[in-house]
């Protein structure tokens, strides 16, 4: 079973944010910090022009409050439309 | 009798979602819990462009607040649009 | 005289909500129910493609909150776009 | 002299509303009754598609909230763009 | 010297409002009255299509709340876009 | 080194308003008078079509509440878009 | 590993704000100053329109309330859209 996004869209995995203390010792919760906005792409969608631009591997950095979240085989993952990939990290 | 979604939308039917506790062991009511956004296609519209790509049977993820409720044979089914369409597990 | 809906529109006569009561066998308002988005295809509109999808005494499904309300030979009818055309059911 | 519609806009003279009472016999204002939203084509803009498709003496039914009061020759007219006819009717 | 209005705008006088009385003989106060929304046109933009649809002393009509209100040889001038002119008056 | 407007802006410096008094003799500041929204062009951007529309000391007029402020060369200046260019006076 | 803007866009390091004293020798925080909205061009997005009209080591004026701010080699820059940039310095 795979799941394939549709048309212009990306699946990522959202980069593991290393955990953060505070300078007080305090492990923050997720709402207090900002969100690294990096991901993996795990599978490109059906639309052949971006199948050509952004490849299963690339590191990719996407506009704040965009995605849609996803859980697939037990991982937390992200939809994201063409328009909000902002760079490719390769 | 059929019913035909129009131009480019197709037809689901939600899927069930398990019937989960909370910790005390209070069914949860439906608004208290995030429902799957999965559904199988039942129907796809007269679009022939989207009937190529989406066919009855897939499974698909929809987008959140998106699909008009109908009822359609007794079941609770979701029309959704092309645009709402983010990815088809297979 | 004739009442022609203009471009892509139709004109539908809504489907009669049967008379619920409640347990308390209280007959409900209008207001109270929701309605069932169905309608009957009375006319169609002047643009040729629409003219093919749809015929007169097809019954469509609309979106919810659409429709321009209009009094015709004494009947309560609907002119709805084609964009608000959910689904065909023959 | 003459006044021509531009583009795609018609000129109407909304239908005359037939003075109505209410039980108490007191005659309504204006503002207390739903108005008819249909009115008399006076003059046809200059868009030649257009041109073919309304003819003066035409009775058009138009959105609601849409027009703009003119006034023409000692009446009260509107101006209506192509895209708030809803319906002709000849 | 010449002022030109760019593209698709047109540069009018609006029509001078005859001085109005009220019943008790107080002169209206301009914000007491609604605008005739009527000019002259004084000069057309550079847009070739616009050009030969509006010729320079045409009376216009144009939409509610629309125009940049312009100071050109101690006049008090309007500059209105294309899509803001409702009629044209010959 | 020199600022070019990109694409299909223009860099204009804003004529100067002649100092005004009020009638008891106190000088108004800005923020009490309406500016003039004219200025003269002293750059035009990469985008030939403009170039060929508005030359380097044209006087435009512009929209209201348009225009990016930037300090160039020591003079306040202001980037505005082809489309909030309303008429050119030369 | 190399980050390359998509599409579009181009990643830029806004320029250094030299520090600045008010009057009375405070040292003013970044939300009491103008930032100079100037970058100069680290990389050029994939479109290759642009990377003809950008080039690595321009500076850049871009508008106010734009950019996505992202980390990269331990330097604060920001991915700004061409529909952003306002001017080229060179």
């Amino acid at each position: 079973m795979r799941l394939k996004p549709f048309e212009d869209r990306v699946l990522i995995e959202p980069e593991e944010v290393a955990e953060s203390k505070s300078k007080a010792g305090i492990i923050l919760a997720d709402t207090a910090k900002e969100k690294p906005r990096r991901g993996k792409v795990v599978e490109v969608g059906t639309d052949e022009e971006l199948a050509e631009k952004i490849k299963i591997g690339d590191t990719i950095v996407y506009a704040k409050f965009t995605g849609d979240e996803i859980e697939f085989e037990g991982k937390k993952c992200l939809i994201i439309s063409r328009s909000d990939i902002l760079a490719v990290i390769r």
